[in-house]
């Protein structure tokens, strides 16, 4: 299997899920529906409705999943979506996903709601999943969040965090909604919890190793990848894998930090520094790790049909999918 | 009853209530602790984890309520200082409750973000209440927050909105919680779908009136009294029941609402014209007339003990005890 093919194991149900988002989230009032309009139009990669799918597929050994399953992978997103209209008030992001971000177009006031209705339509569309296990499972991860960008704040620009201070974040931050959601889909396969731990893990691993790859991303990237400026965490002193690598090699690169980027070009510089040395292989090491992890952590199989086989290998080749954005 | 003896029914409960609180709201973080604590030291009225109490000990025909509606209590506490919190942002107050707002005192990232951690955790706690039906009816409400919010910001400054625009936006913003919160309640106590109407349509009306009252305080109250100052909303252009009121007799009052209160005097003015005319007075009447639906909605009574008795006369004095807060 090519990494190529991995969304059309689940591109028949990523179209549903398209169609759903925007009918799920039209809010009564228009500026409301405007928002989150403008959010779901965006796009994204979609990665955490997909893995929502392939567990299910999965787990469930048939291609069609469950109504409750659909409705997981597309609440995991309004969660996902919800945290990042709060994410770019908090961080001043303009663009997100190569688009205006909602407080830009609007304003604050219309992004801090905008956020807050996405959270609870995601509430309320857990409750009428009618499992109370899953809407324990999932409402922990929005605690999760907020931690982790607590963290994420009060780290900024300190040279002296640890790579598990780091690891610990962006589990709170991206990893904890996706084993989450990877776990709620086996629960709703019925699946006994030992199985269920197992997804759990897979996901979390995952996730770890999508934000690493994402950090690499915001030192080596793009604009047209990432939709935002390369560099934009680490302006906002948020110090990832290949900057906290980095910073074991070049001293420079501390003080460049420590003076929290005083000169226009020492973000430039800084970037420079992290790409001459070893800091982007090591963290993508680290992220490779990350899925061997996950990858480990898969209930084994004996397989007794296609589709079976074809959701099976896709939830592996997520990992190669992730490991080449960079 | 006097209306001081409503709160001496449910004097034990709130006192393990504000105990609770601060211990269920611990948060793992320092700062969304401090934050957390801050919010809930500040005390307020406390009239929705009153209400669910009252319900409570009502339709279980006995002071000890279960510990779900001890929950459910705290539980709606927590969402009414989650919106407070964003609400604070979005409206840049400087204190609330006579205390400075958690925005002002740190910044508007950390109360982004101590609100969500709070709804979080109140789905959380929501979710381990094992009751499906309850967590539907309450997680309804936070989208009707939003909805309220936005819908008081799409209005600002408009003097052509209606008073029937004015109490809809009241109740997504206060009245629907309180509804919530006493059905849900009722729920607890396993009473029939009619019986739990009952008590929503109570809540709903009571929670109108207090809005309606709250309004009033905005134009003649002190400091002290509401820990704001005085025409704080009017200010911002949330034109509330007695400023509408106001609106229909004086057309001076038109041209400084549309003026945004462009000079210092402007809403001294403004506020003086209210006070002169009919506005204060006919906003009470409306007031009376939410308690009188709300006291008519509680289902006939015959009483079988000496507490049934007190936390109906206590439901019914609540009413009173809103009136006498202007």
């Amino acid at each position: 299997m090519k990494t190529q093919e991995i969304f059309t194991v689940v591109e028949d149900e990523l179209k549903i899920l398209d169609k759903n988002l925007k009918s799920m989230v039209g809010a009564r009032h228009p500026i409301l529906n405007a928002a989150s309009e403008h959010l779901f139009s965006a796009g994204g990669k979609r990665l955490r409705p997909a893995l929502v799918i392939l567990v299910a597929q999965q787990t469930l050994k048939k291609s069609s999943i469950r109504p409750s399953q659909r409705r997981l992978a597309e609440i995991t997103e309004i969660i996902h979506t919800a945290s990042l209209v709060h994410d770019d008030v908090i961080d001043e992001c303009i663009t997100r996903r190569g688009v205006t971000t909602v407080h830009s177009l609007y304003n604050n006031k219309i992004a801090i709601l905008a956020g807050d209705f996405l959270f609870a339509q995601s509430s309320w569309y857990l409750a009428n999943l009618d499992n109370l296990n899953v809407v324990k499972t999932i409402s922990k991860v929005i605690t999760d969040f907020a931690e982790g960008e607590v963290r994420q704040g009060m780290i900024q620009f300190n040279s002296a965090i640890s790579m598990s201070e780091y690891i610990e974040k962006s589990f709170y931050k991206t990893a904890s909604l996706i084993a989450a959601s990877c776990q709620g889909s086996a629960m709703l396969s019925d699946l006994d919890r030992a199985q269920q731990s197992q997804y759990y893990i897979y996901g979390k691993h995952i996730g770890l190793a999508f934000q690493i790859i994402d950090d690499i991303l915001d030192i080596t990237g793009s604009y047209k990848n990432l939709g935002k400026p390369t560099g934009s965490d680490l302006k906002n002193g948020n110090l990832t894998a290949p900057v906290l690598f980095g910073l074991i090699e070049d001293i420079d690169l501390q003080h460049l930090i420590e003076n929290e980027f005083e000169n226009n070009i020492d973000i430039e510089k800084a970037i420079t520094i992290i790409c001459n040395g070893q800091g982007l292989k090591k963290a993508k090491d680290l992220a490779e790790e990350h899925i061997q992890t996950a990858i480990s952590s898969l209930p084994q199989q004996s397989f007794h049909n296609d589709n079976e086989n074809k959701s099976f290998y896709a939830l592996i080749m997520i990992g190669e999918y992730i490991l080449q954005q960079i």
